[in-house]
């Protein structure tokens, strides 16, 4: 007999089937048992008798049996095959499972998050944890459809680099051949070699950053979605941002609004016009609504992130807010200075609900201008060769930005820490496990 | 003005218009001047005076003119704007650039591949070689789309890993926070660790391998495109990777078909059923048509390898051979033995045009025999904890594949070296330029 997919048990009602799935559950009732099966498509209730009571979760089975309409009243409104039940005729063990060593079958896995991780292979299975990932395979692909609506070709680029990418310390060492070579920081001077080819790019690379700190937001190891983009000047790159932004989380509200349900997360709020502040203006809004003054800070912490969301959801209606002119010096030697006041520069953040959750900016295009930019950070424009060679043979006015996978994932679910975002996180202290057990 | 696309210059003959691109070629005839501008959507030419005579290969501009039809005399039906031409009213050089250290302009760049690659982001702008990576995105595409319609959801894996992925020496070290870590060589045992939480997973992720010799068709860094299937059997999983890769190669051709022409492709052969042998089967086939005698051997080689995909086309009609039943010791130690002769294994290898561009098997998903086959191959079950753990509570049969992105580029297009398929190629001689410089 053909495998049935659980979602489509509901199309056969009276009919033999086959389904194939995982053990959730299993309730004993008596003689008479109840597991829940789940399989790529859904879960199905499946009844019988001491077939089933043998099940435990997470064991592989093969279940054929008879699709029944469950009597109104015991319906399940809640999952897709809640009006059919499978009567069991015939179970198969496909593969057993050790003992769960946590409750699997409650609706939320209430560990702490070492445990979550040691036992990273079964915690994913969990059906709310599963979602997470759900989610993050739909901003992935909201993100490729907008980039793509915005003329962009993909890219694919390395992430062993000769030097390290944007200065700094925190970057990882390889022995490369017997050589020094560096994982890439980000794909930032990659992607801007392509604008003179392809006009606008995007890309989706991970990026390393050895963070010798464990904070709630940080991975040592994180996937970026970014662009770049050929003849935009500044409002140009907000509106593309924006735009893909805003496609990003309609698409996921789109296509996995159950899981957003599922974690009590409010329906998003994404006006035509997303509000734009500098980030003196932002400073401003944020010492008349709270009297704190930081308006001589040079950059936003993250307690005024929060600030200026709300002010963003309070006053415009929406869950973002772009940021604008950041100090220069706080921002890496490719970003493009105002001309008009080049203390500070043409670069953005986008914030989503608090959170910074995409960075990005107008470039220096120009080669004499950027050997300056990075020689006054005191960095050596000899470990910028390939990267220089692009601009010396000609480079538009052009500019980009950056999503964080991980963070935008985490914001939009809530999550209290940026691993949760991750299948696999890495950070100092952990590779799988703990370095230190 | 607002900007107009060059290949949106069809539809405005009479107009004014501003295009803004590169300057690819540049004839000057007497007092009249043509130059090719390319901007993301295309090449239009343009025809002025002394303000195109001052440009030079890509200088980046700003023209604005009056788009003519050409006498139909003069049309080029080569390219997309062929009937008309841009009469040249203003010229603004957004950007300058060095000399061309060759002639860009050439149909092919007749260039000794260190050149090509010193000069990497200069050679890219190049249309033909631009032509590579626009396929390159398309194979991706086309990967993402027959991955999704077999219901796989899309992970993102991490590449740096505690223990060598599958053993063997070829790996990278990564000092990881004063800790030994390892670049994985490849997604394999993240994706398979995956199947109990989505059933059907894809991935497209890095691979590293620290091959200390230099080969045509080998990378130190690679992109692999990866699917991983639960309840599928050995057919079903041959089933679907055919599927993918006929899915990919007709989808290039439709997205693609220019630029295979530039490079001269024939046609694709891809018939409903594409032609399968087992290694014993292919080497018999090839002692009778050849007279050379491998039938002993343990592998097929290069030469095989092409032999087996001629006479899948004369005998088949089909660029695409599957080749399966690879003896068990030479195969990765999750492959599945054959239950029925064991020292033959439940493997795949897709030949495309004489090439392998595909790998993979049905897997061994009983914990315990996992473990035995470490043990057997002289490795310890404790470098893979975490992907045992995953074996521990419950795994379906599963199996899947794994294409190599710049092996199918290469092919597709008939390139001679794996390095022109990879926009910034890794190998033990170069990262960007040459070590030895």
């Amino acid at each position: 007999m053909e495998r049935t997919l659980i979602a489509d048990t509901v199309k056969k009602v009276g009919e033999k089937v086959k389904i194939a799935g995982s053990v959730h559950v299993v309730r004993a009732h008596g003689k008479i048992a109840f597991a829940d099966i789940t399989d790529r498509s859904g879960v199905l209730q499946v009844v019988g008798g001491d077939d089933l009571v043998e099940l435990k979760p997470q064991y592989f089975v093969e279940i054929e049996g008879t699709v029944n309409a469950r009597p109104p009243q015991m319906a399940n409104d809640k999952i897709k095959t809640g009006s059919v039940e499978l009567s069991a005729e015939k179970v198969t063990i496909l593969s057993k499972s050790d003992e769960m060593p946590f409750d699997m079958g409650a609706e939320v896995l209430n560990l702490e998050l070492p445990t979550l991780l040691d036992y990273r292979t079964l915690t994913l299975r969990h059906p709310k944890i599963k979602g997470i990932f759900e989610v993050q395979s739909a901003i992935v692909e909201g993100f490729r459809k907008f980039a793509g609506e915005l003329g962009c070709t993909e890219i694919f680029i390395p992430t062993i680099s000769a030097s390290a990418t944007e200065g700094g310390a925190e970057v990882f060492e390889v022995d490369y051949y017997g050589h020094k070579a560096f994982m890439t920081q980000s794909p930032q001077l990659y992607k801007q070699m392509l604008v003179p080819v392809f006009e606008r790019v995007f890309t989706i690379a991970k990026a390393y950053r050895a963070e010798p700190s464990v904070t709630t937001r940080h991975l040592s190891e994180v996937t970026q979605m970014d662009c770049e983009l050929g003849f935009v000047d500044f409002d140009g790159l907000m509106d593309a941002l924006e735009f893909v932004a805003t496609g990003i989380l309609s698409h996921v509200e789109e296509k996995q609004g159950n899981v957003l349900e599922d974690y009590d997360i409010p329906k998003l709020k994404l006006p035509a016009k997303i509000p734009r502040l500098t980030m003196r203006e932002a400073q401003k809004i944020i010492l008349k609504r709270t009297g704190v003054d930081h308006t001589k800070e040079k950059d936003l912490d993250p307690e005024d992130e929060k600030e200026i969301s709300k002010w963003a959801l309070e006053e415009k209606e929406s869950d973002l807010v772009t940021i604008t002119h950041f100090p220069t010096k706080k921002r890496s030697f490719y970003t493009m200075p105002d001309p008009d006041d080049p203390e500070f520069s043409l670069s953005y953040d986008l914030l989503f609900r608090g959170l910074e959750i995409l960075s990005g900016s107008q470039r220096v295009n120009d080669y004499g201008k950027l050997v300056d930019a990075i020689k006054e950070r005191g960095m050596d424009p000899k470990n910028f060769e390939m990267y220089l060679q692009s601009f010396k043979y000609g480079m538009p006015q052009e500019g980009g930005f950056s999503f964080g996978l991980e963070r935008i994932t985490m914001k939009l679910l809530n999550l209290s820490n940026v691993r949760e975002a991750s299948l696999f996180p890495r950070d100092m202290e952990r590779v799988d496990f703990r370095f230190s057990r």
